[in-house]
Parts: structure tokens; sequence; C-alpha cells
């Protein structure tokens, strides 16, 4: 049972090919660069690794290179059972994955004005491999999904209503695959009953936090793009909404060149001067770079605040769960981050957060609520969701 | 000791008249609709009203008026001792009050561009005041003063680092000489000691909240402007900083209108499409209007995740603080915030909170942290500024 899982961006295309009878991935790999001289394939699996150029870029060669390479390679014995596609803006349309058909497809069309830059990708990918295999199911699983069940205290931002329902301005949230997993698997490890209220932070390039009851999203950071919420790589997260104004009035600069400045050069970038990279930050700030602490200080003090207003949407706080690149490895960001929510009783065991966690991913001691390290899985959460549907 | 304090706009000059030995109000007043036909000068006190009409609307015509006013009624006998004047931005200069020079009337100048609407307006006042009567001192009391102790990770956003060492781009906060006020009676009312962490939420027509520790700001919702953070009456507090560039793409719409819907048509008045008067809205949601019951939702949940986030800047939460219109009368906001604050172990008194609070203005009850409705005295607390400095 071979799923194909894709994610495909605008000059990128990730792949990770699954055997679901032992739940494992059987190799992974990135396409990159596209449309550049400098396109290439990588590909690597348990004992291997493979490197090509591409010459042509468009969707299908890309795609066909890449299950070309996996069969040549003896990783793809027969073609994928499934493919599984992660498509980050579904709307209001979608609260669970799909099976992919024309009506789905002119869905994920009209969220493009959402998500100009990710579902045109998206969209292209699943195109072109319904045209090349017409005969494998394919199923679209949703960034926004999971947080469907907001209600509209939550989801609602204080503008004129017409706003939402004449062009859908509201929240929306991401990363929902990685917090649904997260947080249901802290549920699991810790036996946290049916009546849980977790946490979880994704925090990789892009940071977002969500509150989770009994397994349904009740609350996010991101918003109605993944540039709310949390500071993040390059992102700002939240800023002042008189502040486009200003840098217009005092720089000249228009509300394309604000919003850009906020995606690409914003976040920890802007802040350090220096990266956006948490492990040379944290380098840095060790070596005693001032401009480093002070982006490390600003990152944790604005996730502490979030995750302060996410527990109000909790009735019961048991566990609060970090993930992402960033949460799963950096010890100083989960301790600095658990020591502003005091407040809440959180409490660190030094010595398992040093070793990322006990066996079960706990790095928190006495009475107060839990803090667990969990890796997420975003692709086999994709892979087991396209299985489930066929 | 007569004190006049006075918050000039760009269409009005609000005023009181302090008589200090008694520390009471004389008399207050607004001169209102100035720069239109309908410019209005009305006078209130203990045991009357006086109304006239305005032909000028120059800033020295209407003060000088004032003041002959209050002298005609018999409620000023000498010249005021000293004039305390509301400033709204006092950028990075101001964390006191001061008396007025020649440099503080160039550093209020040099804070316009952070406060294009109201600091003219405010110098506007003083100047003329300081021209009829070179012999009155003049105090400048600034709502961003006391949040000047913020730390830089908490004031910074995560843009560009220059742009808040050339710019000025960071949070400064708002409502400062109310949050100071209401902090520092809970403490006192309560009786709780100089080691206190307090969040006090000022909610009027415009809102915000601050949390408080041993006196002194710690983080606050307001930001860089008095646009972001909890919703407003018409103003929306946070949005996803994405929504310019949307509404841009999509209506066409520039930054300048995009700040004017967010300033004027949003908050309470764009989600209800009624009114941006909570009392009108409470009105409507009792009799059924769904969309005023959406947007109280709006309002309490927001609200509440924002007390959430700014207890992590404390280390402990005594109470929590509700004044300005809504906070000091309405009981459903109170109630309903309250219920939505659950896990910091919150509990109402109902029949306290049905009149006001009790005594002290308490209308919580249980062992978690106290809830207290305190009236703010922005004006009397300018007063007792300017006369500390002469
Ligand atoms: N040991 C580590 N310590 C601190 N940060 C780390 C560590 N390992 C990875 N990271 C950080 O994780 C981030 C990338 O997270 P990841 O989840 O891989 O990204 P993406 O969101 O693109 O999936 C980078 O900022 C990287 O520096
Ligand atoms: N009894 C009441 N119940 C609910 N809201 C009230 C009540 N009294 C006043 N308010 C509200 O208080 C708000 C005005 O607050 P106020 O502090 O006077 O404004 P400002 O910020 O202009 O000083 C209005 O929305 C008004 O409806």
């Amino acid at each position: 049972q071979n799923i194909l899982v894709i994610n495909s961006g605008s000059s990128s295309v990730k792949f990770s090919l699954f055997d679901m009878t032992h739940q494992t991935e059987t190799a992974s790999g990135l396409a990159e660069r596209l449309g550049s001289d400098a396109a290439a394939l990588t590909l690597r699996w348990a004992d291997g690794e493979y490197r090509q150029a591409l010459h042509d870029s468009d969707y299908a060669t890309v795609l066909t290179q890449i299950i070309a390479v996996l069969t040549e390679q003896q990783l793809l014995h027969h073609l994928p059972k499934v493919i599984g596609h992660r498509v980050v803006h579904g709307g209001e349309v979608f609260s669970d994955p799909v099976i992919v058909t024309d009506e789905v497809l002119a869905s994920i069309r009209q969220c493009i004005a959402l998500a100009p830059l990710h579902n045109p990708a998206n969209l292209a990918g699943i195109e072109a491999l319904a045209t090349l295999y017409p005969d494998i199911p394919q199923v679209a699983v949703f960034d926004t999904a999971f947080h469907q069940s907001l209600a509209p205290k939550a989801f609602l931002y204080a503008v004129p209503y017409k706003l939402y329902e004449q062009q859908g301005v509201r929240r929306y949230g991401f990363h929902g695959v990685s917090h649904q997993y997260v947080a249901a698997e802290a549920a699991t490890r810790l036996g946290i009953s049916a009546q849980h209220g977790i946490i979880s932070a994704h925090l990789g390039n892009g940071c977002s936090a969500c509150a989770v009851a009994n397994g349904q999203s009740m609350d996010t950071t991101m918003g109605m793009t993944p540039l709310e919420g949390l500071v993040m790589g390059t992102r700002s997260g939240d800023v002042d909404p008189g502040l486009h104004q200003f840098l217009y009035q005092q720089k000249g600069w228009d509300v394309e060149t604000v919003t850009n400045m906020l995606n690409k050069e914003s976040g920890m970038l802007g802040l350090s001067g220096l990266s956006n990279d948490m492990r040379t930050l944290e380098a840095a700030a060790n070596e005693g770079v001032e401009r480093a602490q002070l982006a490390l200080a600003v990152f944790c003090f604005r996730l502490a605040r979030h995750i302060g207003g996410l527990a109000t949407a909790l009735t019961r706080l048991d566990a609060l769960v970090f993930t992402g690149g960033i949460g799963e490895n950096s010890r100083f960001i989960r301790a600095t981050v658990i020591e502003n929510l005091a407040i809440f009783g959180f409490r660190l065991d030094n010595e398992l957060n040093a070793r990322n966690g006990d066996m079960l991913g706990v790095i928190s001691t006495g009475p107060g609520p839990k803090v667990v390290v969990i890796e997420t899985k975003e692709e086999l959460m994709i892979a087991r969701a396209a299985l489930a549907l066929i």
C-alpha cells in the first residue's frame, strides 16, 4: 500500500512516499528552484540519496520525473494507491479531507483570492497528476480544515460584517494537520480524558499556536492569512493595523511594499538583522550578539502572550505541546516560554528539557499542566487521511 | 486652588475645573463642533447648566470664552493656578507629566508623526493658552507616559529594527492616566501588597487593557496607535496584517481608505451594522437582534483573550479592574468576560455585579483573583499631576 504525498509550492514540490502497511516513510524528496536554471530534484531513502538536474520545470514534467525516479530506484513497484495533496486554503468549504473531483477543484480555485501564492501551485500539482494518472485517486488535505470548528466569536474580525459575507474576511488559521495530530497524540500519550484542553505550539519557519478542546480547534493565532499572530522566521506576526498608513505617510511605501516587508524581511530576521534561522540566532545570542538576544526575547514573550490568550478559549488546561523544527529542538525557547507562563503553573524539568523529553516527550514536572515535545508528522497524517478516504 | 484641565481635540475642547482644596470638580464642559456653523460651548456645574453658540472656532477664542464663561458664572474667582493638558502622544521622550517649556513644545511637535490627528490639536490648545495667559504655568500629561516602563521584548514589533530606530515604530500604549490610577486604586482598596499583579480594562469608546506589576505597566493592548488590540466602538482592534493588501487587491481600496474604515466603520459598529454604543447594542441584543448579540460575543471573547495574554507579563494575578463607561456600567460585559476567564479562577458574584460592586467595587467571590469596578478619574489625575509639579 504505497501512498504518495505531494506539497507543491510556487517554486518547489515536496514529496513523501509511505508504505502504509508498516506506516513508514519509504522515501522523501524535493524538487526545488523550479523555473530557474538550477532546478533540481533530490530524493532520500533509508540507504541512499539521489540527485539530478531538472531541465523542464512545469508541474507535469516534474511530477512525472518524481514517479519515474522513485520507480527506477526500486522504491515504488506499483503506481501509488492514492496521492494525498496538501492544500493551504480551503476557505469555509472544507472542514475535512476530500477526494478530488471537478467540484472540489472548482472550490479550491475559489479560495485563490485568500491564498494567492499557495492555492494556484497546489491546484497545478493536482491537475498535472490527474492528467498523468487519471486512474489514481487524489485526496486534498487542507491546512485550514481543522480550524473550521472555531465559533463566530473566535473567527470574526471586528470589521464591517459585509466583508465577511462578501469577501470571506475572517480568521481561518493554518497548520491544522499538525495541530490536530500533536494535540491528539498528546492526549493519548498523557492519558488525558476526552474532556481535554490542550495548547499546541507549532514552531517552524512559520509559527502558530492553537487551543484544542476535546479534539476540536477553539482558537488559533494565524488569521485570514499565515501572517498574523506569532513572531516567525521572516514574518512579523501581529502589528498595529495603523502601521501600513504610517509607513505610507513617512516613507511613501505602498501596501504591496509593506506587506512584502512584513512577510519576507520581518520576524526574527528583521529584529536580529542577522538570520531567520533559530539555530543561527541561538548561537549568536550565546556569543553575546545583543540583537539576536533581543529577537529571541521578543519571540518568547509574544509566544507566551498568545498561549495565555488561547488558554481563555479553554475551560481546562491539561497540556502544552511544542512541535516543529524549533519546538522539537530548541531547549532555550521552550525554557524561556515556560518561564513566562509561570502564572499558569507550568514547571519545567531542566534535565528532561535538555534531552527533548522523556519517553513520552514530557519536559515538565509538578502538579500543574504538562509540557510535552512531540514530533509533528504532517505528511504521514496526509497519507493516513488519503488512505481513509478510498 | 483652582486647576483647569484641558483636552483639546481637532473639533472639540473638553475642560474641567477642579477645586483642589476639596479635590472636587467645580464645573466641566465641552466646546464642540468647532469649525462648523453649529459650534457651541456647554458648561455644567453642581446646580446649573449653560450653553452658547460659538462664532469663532479658533483655539484662542474658544479658550478665552471658556475662562470668561467660568468667571461670569462665578465658578472661577481668580485665574487658575495651573492648567493641565492631556496630550495623547509623548513618544519615548515623556515618561512623566512635565511643566510646559519651549523644549517640551518642540518634543510634542516631534511626536506629531505618531499621532497626526491628536498631537497638533493638543499643541494648539497649549500654545493658545500660553499666549493668552503667559503667567499661568501649564503642565502636559501624556496618555503614553505610564507605558514607558514596558521592556523592549514587550514594546518591539517583529519588523526590521531600523523602523524602530529611525521611525519610532514600537508599541506605545494609551489610556495611561486611567490604567495607572485604577490599578493604584485597586491595590489600595483591596489592600494588596506592593508586590501586586493587576490587569485593568479601560472600556469606553476606545478600549485598552494593561498589565500592571507593582505600579508599573508591563504590557498593554494598544500599540503604536490607538487602533491595535481590543474591539472598540468603531475601531477594529487587531486584524490580520495581510488585510490591507487583500482589500487593495479585491476592492481596490488604498491604505488610507482601509485605515479609515478600521478606525471609523469597524469595531462594534461594523460587526453589528447598528451602533457603536454599548447601551444601544445591549438593548438590541436583549430584543433578539442577532448581529448585536454577535458583536457583543466578539467583544467579550477578544477582551478575555487579551486579558489572558496580558496575564503572562505578570508573575502573580491579584485583581482585574473594570473601568470606563462600559467597564463601570455594563453588568453583561463584565459577566461574560469573567465567564470566559474561568481558567484563571475568577468567580463572579452575580448580586454584587448587578449593583456595580460592593462598597469597594468588588464583584467577585471565592479564593481566586478579585474583580473590581472602579470609576476612572482621568481629569482629576491630570489636575493632581499638574498641582504636584508647581
Ligand atoms: N536544534 C535546534 N535548535 C534551535 N532551532 C532549531 C534546531 N533545529 C531546527 N531548528 C529551527 O527550526 C526551524 C525550521 O523548522 P521546520 O519545522 O523544519 O520548518 P518548516 O516550517 O519549513 O517545516 C529553523 O528556524 C531552525 O533553525
Ligand atoms: N449602563 C451602561 N451599560 C452599557 N454600556 C454603557 C452604560 N453606560 C455607558 N455605557 C457605554 O460606555 C461607552 C462610553 O464610555 P465612555 O468612557 O463614556 O467613553 P469615552 O471613551 O469617550 O470617555 C458607550 O459605549 C456607552 O454605551
